[in-house]
């Protein structure tokens, strides 16, 4: 599966992991596809500490960081991030504060140890952002950066492509990935509605060769989907230059999901996800549970808009990820994924999924190639 | 194409084009591919004089019939149908029907000309769908039996394939598709949620692989984003069986849509549809206009369940379908389409498409193919 994008960054397959967790990043590289770490949510020095690890662990095999980079927002250029921030919070009704935490505490996760309760803006804004990103710019073997929300400012752009690496970005409809090609970036993410995480509502199926169609000659990354090798021919077929896939890791043995959330995932069928504003803000696909529903409520607060909801909800990431499996945690967890998580029923290495996408992509071209009239 | 599903039913490409149009069942029938004519609103006489048009004018080719065949309702053993209608009104209060009528009224929509306000069950029940069956069941020429809505009842399984036809149902879900396989159908028709019409949320891209691997050998033809070959390319590489396509057909040279109506439907993106319950109480994929963001907002009545939403809009659903070019009808019409109509744009005959699709599925075929490492 040779092309561009694969010669450029210098991996075998155009096989895109998204991941939170290192050694998943490390494993999927070495496979010969390329593993990119999400890095939403580290402070620099915890991103060091990860990168340094991969650095270690990878041979010379290339990985990718994923940010988010803002756009602009209010404020930016006038305020201090501190001041910011105090202005954020001061849009922040009690009720909803207080019905989160009730959820948290009615499940049963353990508090924070120093007994804090939020964990303020959480890298959505540009001075937790560049840090992160200058900070994956110090290291050779990271070849690409992928911005998970819009098209990044130009000042960012050129800074990673003056570092010789490759910048992309997600989009969920045409008229964004019409603005990262204006922008110059050197890829796009098309994700469906099907994905995990942030998404749009447009289905993969219809999406993708909108974008391909869109952009010409760019190169796109399908998402939203991606469980097996039948899905990437699929997205071949249709015109992408390779698959970006994330639900697909939450599970392998090298993740560091914790066992009782491991479990959640593979028992989920493709029905029990849902499209949620109740963490971020933003609708976001994640698996359905007490917490999405209790949010979902007429008597409930309506979630807020980005990034005044993660505000309300950060203390509850950082517990539901670290206590998952303490109490009724997987009632109230942040569990972002796919609809395709419907189809990820046992653990496998990340090399037996890498070998297992492979085998299958190249029975399913046949099949479709089969079906062509006979000469 | 060839495969089993062509060889029985008789055709070149398993293109399957579900319409309301006879033009378009015969033109497509002709071209290669099989038409089926979604038959629901018709009463008897009315689809004896469709398919009596159809029989004249497509020659030995095939064509298809679609139906909703309800399993159970409450008391289908012990009541007259006109009992049964009398009992579900009762259960409809006055508020819904004044509010739909009040949109229709807005809107400028003519009323119907003997001043009635209902078509009553429309339909949906064994009253209703038997005589279609059977009308459908004396022509030589219809080949095949789709069913709406759910496993149809034993006795008219029996029916359909005694008489030496197929039988097939849709689903959304991989729990239908293994009821239908139980049932005894001949086919199933996945279709995921970009698709227009009654739909589920699952996209297709997750959906179709996953009813595949549920029913084994039996064919599966996919739906739900099925616009160009690519899509059809996708469909085969994982697995279908052949491709049911609908929204595709809404704004053919041989189609019956009207002018104000066919350019709503060329000019909506992939983002202008919505599943709304506000016209038959289960969620359905349409046009986004006033009617379906009335329906929707807080302070509006709640759609009611089926077949009792249907009552409450039946008028609504014939006058916006007959008078689709006054007033502002299309501001409260019901137009049931999936997300590829973004993708449709121009006004081409339906054999023009065929060829545009078979065409576009050598391109995606080679080009899935052509991605395979090189020997």
């Amino acid at each position: 599966m040779a092309n561009t994008l694969c010669e450029q960054l210098g991996i075998d397959y155009p096989i895109f992991a998204f991941t939170h967790c290192r050694d998943v990043v490390v494993e999927v590289s070495k496979a010969g596809g390329i593993g990119v770490l999400g890095a939403v949510g580290f402070s620099r020095e915890q991103l060091k500490e990860e990168l340094d690890w991969i650095d270690a662990h990878i041979g010379d095999r290339p990985y990718g960081v994923d940010v988010v980079i803002p756009q602009k927002y209010e404020g930016m250029d006038t305020q201090s991030p501190e001041a910011l921030e105090k202005q954020l919070w001061d849009m922040v009704p009690r009720e909803h504060i207080e019905f989160a935490q009730q959820l948290l505490a009615n499940a049963g996760v353990p508090d924070w140890p120093d007994g804090s309760t939020t964990m303020g803006l959480m890298g959505w804004t540009d001075a937790t952002a560049t840090p992160l990103l200058e900070e994956a710019l110090t290291r050779p073997k990271c070849r690409l950066i992928a911005n998970a929300l819009g098209t990044p400012p130009a000042d960012k752009i050129k800074l990673v492509k003056d570092s010789g690496r490759l910048i992309g970005a997600l989009c969920g409809k045409v008229k964004q990935a019409l603005a990262h090609k204006e922008a110059g970036l050197d890829f796009v993410i098309a994700q469906g509605g099907e994905g995990g995480g942030h998404t749009g509502d447009v289905g993969s199926i219809v999406l993708w060769p909108q974008i391909v169609d869109a952009i010409g000659d760019l190169p796109m990354l399908a998402a939203g989907g991606i469980g097996n090798g039948r899905q990437i021919a699929a997205a071949m077929a249709m015109g992408a230059a390779g698959v970006w896939t994330g639900s697909l890791w939450l599970t392998v043995e090298e993740a560091h999901t914790q066992p009782t959330q491991k479990q959640s995932l593979l028992n989920a069928t493709s029905e029990d996800t849902v499209r949620s504003r109740s963490w971020t803000g933003k609708p976001c696909r994640m698996l359905k549970n007490e917490w999405t529903e209790a949010w979902g409520r007429e008597d409930s607060p309506d979630p807020l808009g980005m990034p005044l909801q993660g505000l309300v909800t950060s203390d509850g990431m950082r517990r539901t990820a670290t206590y998952a499996d303490a109490g009724d945690c997987q009632k109230v967890a942040f569990n972002p994924c796919g609809q395709v998580i419907g189809q990820i029923n046992t653990v496998e290495s990340c090399r037996q999924v890498i070998y297992r996408l492979l085998d299958e992509y190249v029975d399913a071209v046949d099949k479709a190639a089969s079906l062509l009239p006979k000469p």
